[in-house]
């Protein structure tokens, strides 16, 4: 088997099935998207394909076999992501309404709702739309203002938008084809309000028409996405079943009687979104898989394309300069990256959701990981989709080579199902705080509260292959400045495990300055923002090279493992570098070792120059979804 | 007066009266982008646009009085810079238009040419467009492939596409408006060549139909500029009168004889496109002016919205957190820098090409800074419009909101007008050869051969306000590590200095090593060529730096003057922020300075998070071109 296959088999991962079968059957289906459709037909067009994906069994499979789907969450989101590959408005739309729409059904709803709503979500007879972010609140989505109000009399729920900044806002499918909503709001009976709730709320009837005080208007154009429908909505009194509470983790009786199998509004809160998680493991795995198709596409122009003399007559394929290396090839190193750690996430997700009894302490570090993965990886697919297109030249700029489409559609990615910055705080969060159960808000000075005593543990808490990575840090070589040990895997595991766990705990010191005095908590908080986000960022930057490490050890051809090692070395390397300054400053990286950590990047850019079509082809990018036109000259 | 008019005094400029004209004039003709419209009613509706500007009396200012204009070179580029405040589709087409086609016969053509075209283009009762680029050629244009063979039995050239890669490429106007197209080819007469120059063709009949022979095409759909018609065109044996060539730097006799007033073709073909140089000078203050926009755009919106509590109930203004200012103001701050500098350079433009004997020396230089403002512009605009999108969340997602169309418009200033990565090479070239005259090429290796053996005297040869400059280093106080110091503007500057002297005499060495072993010269350029980019943006980042310290010294006002003084810090810091880690290797910051560096920025920080307003006010950006519908609440 050639190379290149190797590495397509290591970076397939556990769902290798479902990427095969996506890579043969979406390849036929001409999803890529037309630039000259107008808005509304660009947008019935992505419905429509859709439909051609109801047989393929992918929207099945993230619901359970009792409920009519297929049960294999894992499949769910692996075939979202493949999607991406080849259009991010199919891959929105379908992850709005089988994944979200679909999941708020499937994970907060009961009985009732499975039987009544799954089937028919699955096959499209039903469309939904997932109703959670207001104009005025998106990160801060505990604090919504749309109001369910219990009217015992009717036994109805009333859902309001009291105010302009409790409209729904943004939501895709709410401009055109949604006919139902998931809609989440304060939930108010008997004159006491138990927080956040999810309801399903009929907003247009079979003709399209807005149901009886129901609103809904168009966001209209955008930086991308031309085939999602995202719209408003606001609610003047719309009256819904009792019955139409999604019940699982709180229901009202006939009488107005508020139960919950939990307590604590936060938790029950936290929990009911710790349960829609999927949506970030998708978001986090479709924004690299996009990503892998800009890499592959400005990649294969880069050994194509050639420019200015070397002096022999001859012109210079732009791969071969120096700087075309050093935008591409840290990039495609971090691209296989990332697909590790989202393989590990996936199989994770997948074994959470599909145990007995999950274990609440994973689930919460599951939460973390997913969130701080996508991060990553949507920061990630903005930062190397843009280096792509400049590194395409005016080529880059024409819609007919993609990359553009790609920006403008992932664009968003870096917001929605989170804001990065908010993301990463919460990653920082569930480490500060060791993942403690009521510690759930965003609110930064409730999380200050609970900044625990000691950090360190946390760190040591491994999961991946634990004792591969602390049998390579314990044999790692002692620091020299020539450079060399630099490419010891024990040696960067432990750089970045030390930084990880440097930065945590001068966080959690400043943290907890901030807990003792509590005037001035808020500034406290404030004054170590950035220090808190950092230290998100570095622990999943060490996860991430832990799980590269691990699916390293399990690549069983000697070629192309040897061929990872190196990419590995450029991720980690290159990690190192760009923070630099932060492992000098902190006298982890003496200033000739630091100038070292350069020359080695070089020096791997060199090596891995050879393999840059090879590595591109580990992505397995199906031929029509590269379908730029500057590649078929 | 108040602080923000004093601002915009300062920024303004020398053409202040152009921008106030603009900002009155312009923000009544409703230019923003419409993006329902189809590609052709955009592209038709921007040229509507251009017929506007003609009375404003900013098209004529780029031509000679006795050509029919007026002879205002710096109002010209100021008026092209305001109309990117409104849409850049504008901007670009009224760029092509009287910038570079017009520039085109201004500065390369004749007496035969003035007359007969100038008034007519001027008034776009001609249309053209700038055929330079080609499908295998775009930074490297000394190696286009189109040529113009002089015929001698019929006097005229034979203009000719000989291969697939020599057809032009993304030439704005060329695939619907432009009937004329100043094209660029290599001259042969009597069986040899004498490089590129520049030819007047009709490209297409009055009624928009090809000219027989040539054959233009449409780029169709781009990442931005829907108000550009990019096309490309291709010749076959197109013929043409041999007054068409642009002759004023290479001629050919009725007989086929060649003659020029430059011997050297190197230097013929960089001084004829260095008469062009206003199309860089133009595309940096666009972008920043674009830029400008952005941040107006972002920074309102982060002084009104407000997320998540700070513990006391009352939600939190956005603009308030840490992570929210470090996103916004550093960026702020460096537009403030680039005005400056952008100011200086068209200041100093005018005075070029209104001189009756242009320092050629002067002129190479201007050339340099140019190039290397468009790249240092150009790449912020790319970065902060990107980061002013993230900033606003969802609602940055949405057309209505500016931001994306100003993203996608914006981006492409990367690459044309010459990419900037050659560009900023280009810069360091200029550098490392003392703008030699002879240098002229792109060409790597050419450069190598030319390196001065000692740079140090390019570095000490400012312009601007050298005196202030130089008392203000004199004057500075020795190093400490508490930090303070780093706020002296003579401490900034000299390490600015310090930094690009080290990065250029070793940059210098190492090319130097390249021209004594000319086997591995390619091989030795091709490591140094991340040190040689380098090179070139710490040169800019120092001219930047000294242009700002000269505006605030010219800036009258005690109070603007003080707050341009902390913005000016901010920019300082935070670029020295960026590359602390070179600081730290070369022993110019210790660890603990370098610390420092990054305090100082926190501080700056909260200085200046309560004038967000007042200094976006300063930018001055007209009413209807801020037109986000978010901001309307």
């Amino acid at each position: 088997m050639v190379l290149a296959d190797q590495l397509r088999i290591s970076l397939d991962g556990k769902w290798r099935n479902v990427r095969e079968q996506s890579r043969r059957e979406l390849d036929g289906f001409g999803l890529l998207a037309d630039p000259s459709l107008s808005m509304d037909e660009a947008r019935d067009r992505t419905l429509e394909q859709m439909k051609l994906l109801v047989p393929t069994g992918i929207p099945a499979a993230g619901f359970r076999m009792e409920h009519g789907g297929s049960g294999d969450p894992g499949m769910a989101v692996t075939g979202i992501e493949m999607l991406a590959q080849f259009d991010l408005s199919l891959m929105v739309k379908a992850g709005v309404q089988w994944g979200l729409f679909g999941g708020a059904i499937e994970n907060l709803g009961t009985n009732r709702h499975h039987e009544s709503l799954i089937p028919s979500l699955i096959n499209l007879d039903l469309l939904g739309c997932f109703a959670m972010t207001e104009t005025g609140h998106g990160s801060d989505v505990q604090n919504l203002e749309t109001t369910a109000t219990y009217d015992i009399e009717s036994e109805e729920f009333v859902i309001h938008s009291p105010t302009p900044s409790s409209r729904k806002d943004y939501i895709g499918g709410a401009a055109r084809h949604a006919t139902t909503a998931a809609v989440f709001a304060q939930l108010f009976t008997k004159g006491e309000g138990h927080g956040v709730h999810c309801f399903v709320v009929p907003i247009r009837d079979s003709r399209g028409n807005d149901m009886p005080g129901v609103t809904t208007s168009d966001c209209g154009y955008k930086g991308g996405l031309a085939g999602v429908d995202n719209g408003r909505i606001m609610f003047d009194e719309v009256r819904i079943p009792r019955d139409n509470l999604l019940n699982r983790y709180g229901d009202v009786a006939e009488d107005g009687t508020y139960t919950s199998p939990i307590d604590n509004p936060n938790r029950r809160f936290f929990t009911m979104l710790g349960t829609l998680v999927r949506g970030r493991v998708s978001v986090g795995g479709s924004a690299s898989a996009a990503t892998q198709v800009a890499l592959s596409i400005a990649g294969r122009y880069a050994v194509e394309r050639k420019q200015f003399s070397a002096g022999d007559g001859d012109e210079v394929v732009i791969m071969d300069y120096r700087m075309h290396q050093r935008r591409l090839l840290p990039l495609i190193a971090r691209s296989y990256a990332y697909q590790f750690a989202q393989n590990q996430l996936v199989a994770r997700m997948h074994k959470l959701q599909t145990a007995d009894e999950p274990d609440p302490h994973q689930q919460r570090e599951l939460e973390g990981r997913a969130a701080g993965l996508k991060a990553v990886q949507t920061a990630h697919a903005t930062r190397a989709i843009q280096e792509c297109r400049e590194a395409c030249g005016g080529a880059g700029y024409l819609a007919e080579n993609r990359l553009t489409t790609l920006k403008g559609d992932s664009d968003v990615f870096t917001t929605f199902e989170g804001d990065n910055h908010v993301l990463l705080q919460l990653v920082a969060k569930e480490l500060l705080t060791s993942y403690a159960e009521d510690v759930s808000g965003l609110d930064p000075l409730g999380m200050v509260r609970f900044v625990a005593e000691t950090v360190t543990d946390v760190v040591k808490e491994r999961t991946a292959a634990a004792q591969l990575i602390q049998r390579l840090i314990d044999a790692r070589p002692g620091d020299s400045d020539s450079g060399t040990s630099l490419l010891d895997r024990g040696t960067q595991l432990s750089l970045f495990e030390d930084r990880e766990q440097h930065v945590l705990e001068t966080a959690a010191r400043r943290l907890q300055r901030a807990a003792k005095d509590k005037d001035k908590a808020f500034e406290i908080f404030n004054n170590a923002q950035d220090h808190v986000v950092k230290a998100g960022k570095v622990h999943i930057d060490r996860v991430v090279l832990e799980a590269f490490t691990a699916g390293i050890a399990r690549c069983e051809d000697p070629e192309a493992q040897a061929l990872l090692r190196d990419v590995c070395d450029l991720y980690a390397l290159s990690i190192i570098e760009e923070d630099k300054a932060w492992f000098m400053e902190h006298r982890r990286l003496t200033t000739t070792r630091s100038k070292a950590v350069t020359n080695e990047v070089n020096n791997l850019l060199e090596k891995l120059r050879p393999y840059t079509l090879i590595l591109i082809e580990g992505f397995a990018i199906p031929e029509n979804s590269l379908g730029a036109t500057m590649l078929k000259g």
